[in-house]
């Protein structure tokens, strides 16, 4: 069964609010094997509205619409639906009386437009709306099915799955679920990943497999579908299996998991303290860490040393170190990580030295580089990178570098 | 002249990510008077592509799409655009030659899928892209022109400013202007705000206005509509200067400034470095200080103590005091920025030291409280604030109240 969102509203054509609505109800829907495969979205104009749902029956099977179900002149979806629907439209009673008792439960005043929203098209299924006042409907025709849900999210959301969900399941049956399983990369690009990952990307049927380019990093998505969630986790869980086995340490996490949580987890887990020593990235590592609730049982804290006093005052970097090697070097990149790891009496010390840009850019340290070094009881190691993109991508790269290389030493070197 | 925009990904359909692109286009181009009429969003599926494209092409004079740029084999929207238009591809030699020499620059592996985004429809106008790889390309037929943009939102936001809007204009002149103006606030609430404009609010025409909640604080949007830029300008000027007038320090910028770009101006202008000492947000206020380019000429640094202990050896809080008023207390706030203004040898210090949650609340001290102070020649100041929110919200509703202090301060006592 392929469906069709059809989301309405001229704040939406302006670009004045993101289709939250629309995201939604696709993820629930192909949750219950319902394969959305068009999203169109056109304003309170009848004619390109009722374009726009003539051709959404004309490919899909299921078209459900969000928006322009409310009590004023501009909300016609439910006329241009029941016009395309050939239906005309009738005062439903009950939903008046729903309606009128709904005001007066409230104390507002019901003005007489408010009556627009108990008008139905003829012969339409109801649903009842508990989020708010105006009813959705559905409508049936040559096997076609037309869905009318509300536009604010709330009541959106309260309709679909209290009503939208189990009239599809009743009519239909259960359908399928399409479950996504998604691992997050970080060290590896797009093109090296397809390669390594080639056989399976042409091989995959079911699941299917997708790569995505994230602010993180590549992610791999593996989308299954089947008869209930359970069995597509269990299609799922091989591919999984194999793809992990060839990216090893590339993968980091999956699903909602981020890359702070992950190395807070294994710190937390080996009972370690953490410090930063962060110049280019600017507190951003030690604020990642921090994003994580509970982080305040590993996380002993750091210094910005966003200049070369502070290196040497705060992290005892050596100044002579610093005027000969340069601020952005390895040597300065680990003993910073050394000094945070002395001076703030962590087990375990991350730092950064690089050029976020714009400017300051030399031929031989090009915008974008950054050393960073990890500093523990097994010793310093340190990495250099070349990172492209403007200064909050180059800081936002360099800061999950850092993550990634402290998460390796811990998995490494740690207790 | 109508346009489309067909944003393409299973992600999207899916409903993984939400369609912040397709938002963000419809803005800007309304913006320059150009009428989004639709919007589409179609997966990496070549037949249905290819008959979402010819139906948008059949009901709007431009098209443009967003999306499926990249090297892999799923990356299909710059093919089947060419299918649609009626013609081939070619490799591109100026193309193939940026991408060997962006992917030499940053010592990455350049595998041979890579050179598919070097293939570009015959005839094509080229987009270079100046923030990734895959270039946008323009294709007219018949008095239709369809447009193909990257999906990464920073990549299509460069090329829809840097080479799309130039391009319409040049072909198609100044349509028509709506633009507005931003003005953004701090310390002040939505109900307290429309209290304050309510007369203007209620005589509004053109230009309208609206107060909208962003994670920043609220903001007063002033929309004009007129035959270009300049007169929508000149009708929000007057709009704007009443509405300064009346909210005064209320507002700390407008339109793209953030406060870090703000605060960190006036302490450019007055020549005082600053240092930071943070607890609750953990490295978040030196980040988005160092967020700003140019920055490093007035950061010097800063302490991020997440533990007693830190705060006690690395900026001299007394630890009798932590003792007796706990961490998270005005004394300790006060303490922490004349620390970190000593230690650090800065100008001016500005500290953080609260509850970010979830856990840790007290009745005394609930979850969301956070002690900030601000230290300098003229002494120090201190507030105490109660955020809602979760522990990101907190985090960063706190660095927001941050640097509100640190801005009033320099504003009141620098030189």
């Amino acid at each position: 069964m392929i469906a069709e969102l059809v989301t309405t509203g001229s704040e939406l054509l302006l670009g004045q609010i993101v289709n939250t609505n629309a995201a939604y109800m696709a993820r629930e829907l192909n949750k219950v094997g319902v394969d959305v495969c068009f999203q169109t979205t056109v304003g309170d104009n009848r004619a390109r509205m009722k374009e726009v749902l003539l051709h959404a029956l004309s490919r899909a099977d299921l078209v459900i619409t969000s928006g322009g179900l409310g009590p004023t002149r501009g909300d016609i979806t439910k006329e241009v639906s029941a016009e395309v629907m050939g239906r005309g439209m009738a005062l439903n009673e009950e939903c008046a009386a729903r309606l009128r008792a709904d005001f007066a439960r409230t104390g507002r005043e019901m003005t007489e437009n408010n009556l627009r929203q108990a008008m139905i098209p003829e012969g339409a299924h109801i649903f009842v709306n508990h989020a708010g006042t105006a009813p959705g409907v559905a409508m049936e025709r040559d096997g076609k099915l037309l869905v009318n849900l509300p536009g604010p999210p709330s009541e959106m959301k309260d309709m679909l799955h209290r009503s939208l969900l189990p009239y599809l399941a009743e009519k239909y049956g259960t359908i399928a679920a399409t479950v996504s399983r998604v691992l997050h990369t970080f060290g590896i690009g797009e093109s090296k990943l397809e390669t390594t990952l080639d056989d399976l990307i042409l091989a995959q049927k079911n699941p299917t497999l997708a790569l995505l380019v994230r602010p993180t990093g590549v992610v791999v998505r593996i989308t299954a579908k089947a008869e209930n969630e359970e069995a597509a986790l269990r299609l799922i869980a091989p591919l999984e299996k194999e793809i992990r086995g060839r990216l090893g340490n590339f993968v980091y996490g999956a699903d909602k998991e981020t890359m702070e949580e992950i190395v807070g987890g294994e710190l937390k887990a080996r009972g370690l303290s953490v410090a930063t020593a962060e110049s280019c990235t600017g507190g951003l590592v030690a604020s990642r860490l921090t994003d994580v609730a509970g982080s305040s049982g590993y996380v002993r804290g750091g210094i910005v040393s966003y200049t070369d006093a502070v290196k040497a005052e705060a992290l005892g970097v050596s100044r002579e170190m610093l005027a000969r090697e340069g601020a952005v070097s390895e040597p300065v990149a680990r003993a910073m990580a050394e000094g945070a790891r002395r001076v703030l009496g962590a087990d375990i010390a991350v730092s950064t030295t690089g050029l976020a840009g714009p400017g300051g850019g030399t031929d031989k340290t090009p915008v974008g580089t950054v050393f960073l070094a990890v500093s523990g009881e097994a010793g310093t190691v340190a990495e250099k990178h070349l990172f492209t993109g403007n200064r909050a991508q180059v800081k936002f790269r360099a800061s999950q570098a850092a993550l990634a290389a402290l998460g390796g030493y811990i998995r490494k070197c740690g207790k």
